[in-house]
């Protein structure tokens, strides 16, 4: 039987940290008819083995095998929310948390699912959040500024622990027999397709973002040989890969993964994808000067570029790391929504958790509302949004928050709002950055958690002077890779033609108030004088603050090291935030 | 029929902000044998006269009969609590809040007594904490800056709004009828002692930090009429005053006072003190050297000194101001319980105060409790306690609060302990720029509600690397009021030997820890950093902000005016604590 063009169905598979999210979306028009989640039995493994055995601080781990239970439970049981009949699907595109990796096999078989590595917890998956390898960064980071790696730059100047070769070194070296064994070492994100093709292709975004493929070369032989003598065939031994670019056929279902999904056999998988970067197309946000901010707990910020720019402080920019033909530029803002959260959860009296109750509103609705009567600056505040570090631009986890301003008048919904301004401000200052480099931002296209709060919104209009365009999907990641799948199935020449026809967005929600506008500039003007201060060398008290933290940390406990050690906050956390 | 001199008492009246305190003590040895409370049956007015006339913003006004209403109750009542024979009573001292102002006729008549001036709020007596004439002040200490006035640097570079001239230009320029009614601009604490005695003497301690009365000389023709035309002969007609030492005989108690009091004709009256400096003789704390802090709301810190030094941000230096014969200095710090209570009500959440009640706790202790399990340094941050300003040693009231090192890690009890750990630092400052102007601080006498506070204690004397001795009595300012009538009753030489037998402390309750001071000047050059670069010029951002906030407010309201004032906290607050 064959099925009516305007009929065809695409599935796209979001990978979260805690669970997997099936779509089924219409190819004509992006309608979203169906979804799923699966959570992950195993979850993340912080503190043991399922076996037993103990892991230190800072590690985080997944079993893989819950990534393929994804496939058997929440893509059919998708098809069933959608009422659609599989033999509709043309394609399925999938897209996952990054940096994530996977030890395996010449195979692809994990090598936690060897009987001998069971209980080796270097054999398992290290999730993006998996903070255990910032020495072997640190060490990275050193020796590329001693050496004037050409890469570093597109990075902004730092590789994170989270990424591929970080990890990779603290396997090396705290486990060298699970890591003789390793034959690949795999992004889950293309580690899914492989499960699903039985082939296995680098995908385009992550080996440029978290792998430190540049210009097609990743660091020399030389440069690894120097971090450790057992490191100096790491990629051509273990990593190196053809690459796929993003929207391209990754291969065809094979018939094991059709049992799995329910979905025919042959039809064509997209090249992996990371969950923040997929998003762009979801949002048809694909020309150069449309940021996208995926905002929640922290936010991640994606924009194409027809040049390639240095930019301070990026995350990275990569060719075709968003769409195929362009500079994909990242940034980052490594705390937003956790603030405002840990504000609530720590700072907020008892009388006001009771009047929201009382007027059925969350603390955050109620302290919104008491905010949104406000004019700019009445508060007399100006924080510094760096409880979690800064990512993005000045790439310094031991930075913290600062609050300046405070009088015996001050209000909970005073700080409050000084918190979502002081983001709306971080959000600019990269903005600004990335204008001062060549890279001109026009608009702002947002999803995630924080944009249903309107306050918020009209901040960050007013702040950044520009007009804010609204993602709508309910499942941003899903639909992008749902998206990427449409192109890989053929039904679009490429991912923007895609995009534009099943992208969904509502343009220019908010737009600047240029009276607040302009009330803003001086509050803004504010924060970069305290911004530089504190973050370019002026006065390095956070920096000595930590320190004597961990100091004083360390004379409490026998060790001195469980307590003491600070966690980074990854640059695609924040894309947890659509799931 | 005679007394025992072993059995003699005296009696001490504190006047404070909303009661006065009367407490009879025996004169051989300071015992506390009986007191009594008597509030203000008209309190503070803010709002209105009793008659409905209304007042300005920031007004605080009082009604001079409370005042003699105090004799007639609390005096007896103290005199039955102790079951004391009245005829043992040899002397009466008393003690006031300052600076606070009495408009009389040459009688010593208040102008609100007559029925002509009763709806004029310009005849009442002017509380220290009204606010109300800062475009006066900021004149006066514009017109001294300029005229290089030799006294200013004896005021640490400002005259208050708070003081005598001020509140006097205040009330020439908005009610000249009245200013031409008035015969004497009379000091409370010595216009209680008029009532007590008939005879008006002015203390030298109000006339010294309040009255701007140097070397013998009170501001000049010249300057005042500067100041207004109609102020030249303000000093000569309305203000000049034989002046009397402290512990010196006012004069004896009238057949009137006697009667309300029911203490016996023609016993001998003290000089008129005020609340704060008294408390050094209730410390027997007169040695230079020896600083006592009265700490509540604020902190005030008296110290004697042999030499007259200009310490930079003082609040003055008085010779005889504390003690006859001994350069008084005074210094303040504008908030200090008040930052901690403005925490525990706006930034403690629900979790905190219901463990707190769980525990009986107030959610002071319960937070004092859970900061006082942490090491030095532990909880990472650094904060300004400049929440109501800087009194001393920057007098500047358009300075705020800073919290610099939150993290996502930062609790409550961090925040708070950073609070006390900021005033301790102030005090620190306080000592360290005496001590580079040549009056070094040697040990640290305290008093006040927050001294219940242990951890509080042991901060401030590992911060300051002091000793901390404790005065212990429960009524500090009325028991050095005793001490004052004693001497005037001619029991002992001077108020130093008196002193010595009558006043109440522990020494030494608290000594520092050597490795919690070293790891707190670790603290205390991040503050000091800080300090300078906000405080200092470095960074005008505080006041920046005061002024956004303003125009904000002046946005929302018809006049722009009344939502914007700022108060400036008196440095005679911090004796408030002590009642």
């Amino acid at each position: 039987m064959s099925i009516d063009p305007s009929d065809a169905l695409v599935v796209g598979v979001d990978y979260g940290t805690l669970s997997g999210r099936a779509v089924v979306v219409r190819v004509s028009d992006g309608a979203e008819l169906g979804s799923a989640v699966y959570e992950y039995p195993h979850a993340v493994l912080t503190d043991t083995l399922p076996g037993g055995v103990p892991l230190g601080p800072d590690w985080a781990l997944q079993v893989p095998s819950d990534y393929v239970d994804v496939l058997r439970h929440a893509v059919p049981a998708a098809l069933a929310d959608a009422g659609a009949d599989p033999a509709a699907v043309v394609g399925i595109g999938t897209d996952f948390t990054a940096c994530t990796m996977v030890p395996t096999l010449a195979d692809g078989t994990p090598l936690n699912e060897l009987p001998r590595f069971a209980d080796r917890p270097h054999a398992y998956v290290k999730l993006w959040r998996h903070h255990a390898a910032q020495p072997q960064a640190d060490r990275i980071n050193k020796l590329a500024a001693d050496r004037d790696e050409a890469w570093l730059p597109r990075y902004g100047g730092l590789i994170s622990s989270e990424w591929e070769f970080a990890k990779a070194l603290q396997l090396l070296e705290e486990d060298p027999e699970v890591y003789a064994a390793m034959e690949r070492w795999v992004e889950a994100a293309d580690w899914i397709v492989w499960q699903l093709t039985g082939s296995y292709v680098r995908n385009a975004c992550s080996a440029g973002y978290k792998g430190i493929l540049q210009d097609g070369r990743y660091p020399d032989a030389e440069f690894l040989a120097a971090l450790n003598p057992g490191f100096v065939d790491f990629v051509t031994t273990k990593l190196d890969q053809p690459i796929g670019a993003l929207g391209a056929v990754a291969g065809t279902l094979t018939a094991e993964a059709a049992g799995w999904t329910g979905l025919p056999v042959g039809i064509p998988v997209a090249v992996g994808n990371v969950d923040a970067h997929v998003t762009a197309a979801a949002g048809n946000a694909l020309q150069p000067g449309q940021m996208v901010a995926i905002m929640g707990t922290s936010t991640c910020h994606v924009m194409n570029g027809d040049e390639l720019r240095d930019v301070p402080g990026m995350c990275g920019v990569v060719d075709g790391g968003i769409v195929s033909g362009s500079w994909g530029y990242e940034a980052g803002q490594s705390g937003v929504g956790d603030i405002f959260a840990h504000f609530v959860e720590t700072q907020v009296p008892a009388a006001y958790s009771e009047a929201a109750a009382a007027s059925g509103l969350t603390v955050h609705e109620h302290l919104t509302r008491l905010a949104a009567t406000q004019r700019v600056g009445q508060h007399g505040l100006v924080a510094l949004d760096w409880h979690s570090g800064n990512r993005s631009v000045l790439v310094d986890h031991e930075l913290s928050g600062l609050l300046v301003g405070e009088t015996l008048a001050t209000r909970p919904e005073d700080v409050y709002r000084a918190l979502l301004e002081a983001t709306a401000f971080g959000t600019r200052t990269i903005i600004e950055t990335f204008a001062g480099a060549g890279v001109p931002v026009s608009e702002l296209f947002v999803v995630g958690g924080l944009t249903k709060n309107k306050l918020l919104m009209q901040i960050y209009s007013d702040v950044t002077r520009l007009p804010l365009s609204l993602i709508t999907s309910a499942q941003g990641p899903a639909l992008g890779s749902a998206i990427h799948a449409a192109v890989a199935a053929g039904a679009y020449p490429d991912v923007r033609a895609a995009a534009a026809r099943m992208g969904r967005v509502e343009r220019s929600v908010y737009t600047p108030d240029e009276a607040a506008a302009g009330r803003y500039d001086e509050l803004y003007d504010e924060y970069r004088q305290l911004h530089d201060h504190f973050g370019r060398g002026g006065n390095g008290v956070m920096r000595r603050l930590r320190a004597i933290r961990r100091q004083a940390l360390a004379g409490t406990t026998e060790t001195g090291t469980t307590a003491t050690t600070t966690t980074e906050t990854g640059t695609t956390s924040a894309a947890e935030v659509t799931r």
